[in-house]
């Protein structure tokens, strides 16, 4: 089985990027029609982390963090890191030595399905980390693994090349050849929330304007004034 | 099998849930008798968040935010929304709309047996809310449930109409019958704790002042000088 | 089985433990062999809790603070204590008012493999904890239990008098046997180590200057310029 | 705040119990309106358990089995005894001793929402039982607590003299309230499941005699030949 | 964003697939580089399944299983299903009856990153499942899903017509381009593997035939008569 | 910091860990002071599985093998392997061929805080594992680890040649020099068992013979007729 570092990747537009990063996670998700989250275990190591830009990704043994160093020489500026490791581990696989090597690179940030160390230093610096753990566990430099295939990370398929937008909320990837048309969505999608923003502000109720009460109607959910209405009337049946 | 959801439940007195509030989440769960701690595994989305108030329960599919939306019009201001699901589920059932729906009712906050996401903005608006997991994962509004019913939610049984105390250190309820005896027992102990936190700041050990020491004798605890002595103690035997 | 308290054990150098306290986890762990760490289940309860300290250690029998209470007794100015439980337990062993009387007798902090509570008191007063988890769950005092024997905490050996050294990244124990020497290795590292930061900062690679080039051409690892040619070569062998 | 050891239960008429105990937990579960079911974490010692009867609650100090013991004398033959701890643990809090004395009381088994040891034994002599854990650590006597209170298991409300009914899929709880109809519901919708089985069985698909596809035409679901087909289509939207 | 259920999908070679079954999980794993294992906590509901066939993906709501009735359809007889729920659910959203219509369609097994009920029943009609949890939890059939489409399962990529070997050790997927290639591996590495059992089983050790001696001596790891001796030579340094 | 093999450890005394494993691990627990016994998460991959023998130690990187394959050389007939990880690991780190290779040179069977695979063919040889996890991750042989240092399993401590003591309820440590002595007290443990066993068999009450009325009363347990009782006392008060 050989491994391998493609160093070029198809990137997505620019300006796609930025309208997906704006949007924000909790939209992007929605727009490209609840799909792409990874699993929530992933957390940024500072509340105000928002990333967005390209992946470029790494797979690794549990451990050793060999791969990552490989990775950096075919990152370009915005690009953002996403390591996997072949099997689930928490070692701190990446601290701020290699923060400080990825902000001379121009990386934008790091998504790591696995542990990250010298989380102070990294939030001084302000490198944006979302990590599964913190933890100090050292690694080694030992095994093969790859840069630029698919992976799965934190339960999502990534391809190289894809967008990547993380937030507070967590993370999503949006497909490249995807990106733009979601863009536009989410674009759209901002646009009418902002509509029901208002009215929910007003005092509207949901249950009226998303047409929620013909729903519980239909549903068979009724509407008692206490639970002894409820009650007796169960027992009439 | 029916569902319902009920307009009307007993509140407890207001005076009372302001008491509860102001002890905080350790004094009442010590103040009933070391019980209706809900898990720990519940966590405020920001650290400064505290609550009191009635709990109007929520009882959804999981992945199915239906329920929350029906349940906003039977609340009044300063009810605390407690939402749990049928099985268990991290997926984002509240954000920021349902948030800026619920501040327009006057509701005081949401504890949550799922996640909410959104949590930037629900921060911004200050609008308390602990969950169990912070999950960007959209829902759906398919499948019926019931307001207003007792619940378990983070393994306490919680009836509507219930105190809801919340802080840095969890969530507790307090049955609405017991809130005013269990109100009371809370500032006694506030007023005892006070003397025993200056006892204590002067230096006084607590093993002196709470008797501790007949106990560790009764116990056959013995205090040696140094390891090596309790090992030739030990042998002696 | 009889149980003890040793009111004397044999402490570390100060001056080393401050030269371990601020090399920090990642530095000390690193220079010990990587050995030593905790679980990164431990948190610190406000993030820039940073502690240095022998280990005063205490078992208690999980939901009962008795032999916290009795280990203050044998605590000098600086100590850390180090809580463990007989089985796993998440109750809030330890609140505000052991954190007053820890700071009355000049304790330096709490490793709890277990709960803490009060944290937002224990926060105001700058009391620094690493703990488990957050929880209000009040304890008994109820049963016997040592201060000052060897623990296991969150998987670490730990000895009294150990150096225990904690920081945002999580906890390390140093035995006091080694930690001048190790004390040593860690300023030799933090030397070393801001000469690589200085190289990665003018966009050096570590993949140069590690010498990781010659290990993946060693391990079979190729560069390739895109997937297509990584596939193609593979096809042709 | 006291405890008490309730002595006096109602139980469910025993044909219903036996009823509900032959029908399974699954079509239980179901016949109740999907509620009432245990987590799944708690699982049988050995897999051909099969357990129904009235349960005898037991609220303990994790790590204490005092109040089984003192349940004991409460129990009536055919009783399940349902333990839980004040907060999580894993003790092996109940053994062969103990199963040797329930059995002498005609006890029909337990659930405990914490550890079991001495499974092989218990599995030996025939004693069912359901834990979240099996652990051989041990436990004291020291704590108070309750019998036959409402208590929470495994996220379910159980009340004295509520009906139990737990086999290889898990364990569920019918209200004693609601026995009869619950039984009754049971027998129907076995009933009926028989007569799908059978449709099933010749090969028919439940995607027609449920009317699904119905349902899948409404949701806007396609059935498409292949993939390419379905991204044309979409393609051309 | 549409949903859709894809009727055809290529299916590998069955002599490919028998290969494989027999060869199992812990070699086809190695076979394929050590890539393509499922995560550990799927397990098989009977310790003698085994299971090898063309993945039909299913992609469900959570707590819905709409989308396993519709994939039925587009079975063929040796298939596997392989289904996933858009966030985490132990819901049992496959039973008894489902597996009687999967028996009636030939369907070869079931791979579920979620819960699974009547195991008992499912254990007596031999019909295999790996799943994540046992539970009775019962499920609607309300909202839209996907059939044949790419999904990830417990951390692994599944396209259909993926080849799904699953034993007593896990589970692992074989692209369907690759299966003929994999399985020549896995035939080579059991012919291997023979011969080294055989030179185990006499004595010889892995340390001498593996070349294992030259590689501790090139790490610096030194055989040593007993610590005393390690410690002496670590002090004279 | 150097690794090493230790050849030589000092082992117990084999009439007395054959008590011990006579004895079996509740009592084995208990007869040392309720000490000593690992993390309920380490099951056996069969359920007759019972092992006692001196431990031979090991540690190894997560994911990486090679000490396990350098122990064997050291190990004598009976001898007990334990192999933890320097971080948490699931890895299949020992299959069927080490399990032949253990067999042909007489060890007793493994204790590892880590993965097992092959697991049905080392239940066909009737090799005992207690294990973390199952799975078929294989492994590399890269990195320097240690045997025979004393290393933490699963939460306990242990030093090579303690005597491991494992059987369906899980696995227990007895240190060394401390070995004949809990093997006497298990022996009177275990002939003060057989008579309680008897008396529980005739119907006594535990809560009788071991003096807990007496306990009950002094901590305020009180019997009740029924729950009214109780309520109207309490009001009374």
């Amino acid at each position: 089985m050989s491994h391998k570092i493609v160093r070029r990747i198809a990137r997505p537009d620019a300006g796609v990027v930025k309208i997906l990063g704006n949007a924000g996670t909790a939209t992007v998700h929605e727009a490209q029609g609840r799909t792409g989250l990874l699993r929530p275990y992933l957390r940024p190591i500072y509340p105000t982390v928002r990333i967005a830009g390209p992946a470029v990704t790494v797979s690794s043994q549990p451990g050793d963090n060999l791969m990552i160093h490989a990775s950096i020489e075919v990152c370009q500026p915005g690009d953002v890191l996403v390591v996997v490791t072949t099997s689930e581990s928490t070692d701190g696989m990446f601290g701020e030595l290699l923060g400080v090597s990825c902000q001379a690179h121009g990386i934008a940030g790091l998504i790591i399905d696995a542990g990250v160390r010298d989380t102070a230093e990294l939030t001084g610096m302000n490198f944006p980390v979302f990590a599964k753990a913190i933890s100090a566990q050292g690694t080694v430099k030992n095994t093969a693994g790859d840069v630029n295939i698919p992976v799965v990370c934190a339960g999502a398929i990534i391809n190289p090349g894809d967008v990547i937008v993380a937030d507070a909320d967590g993370v999503v990837v949006v497909p490249r050849e995807r990106a733009a048309q979601v863009a536009q969505a989410s674009e759209q999608r901002l646009a009418k929330e902002e509509k029901t923003r208002q009215r929910l502000r007003s005092g509207e109720l949901g249950l009226d304007f998303y047409g929620l009460r013909a729903k519980l109607a239909e549903l068979g959910v009724e509407f008692v004034d206490d639970a002894g209405e409820a009650e007796s009337k169960s027992a009439r049946r």
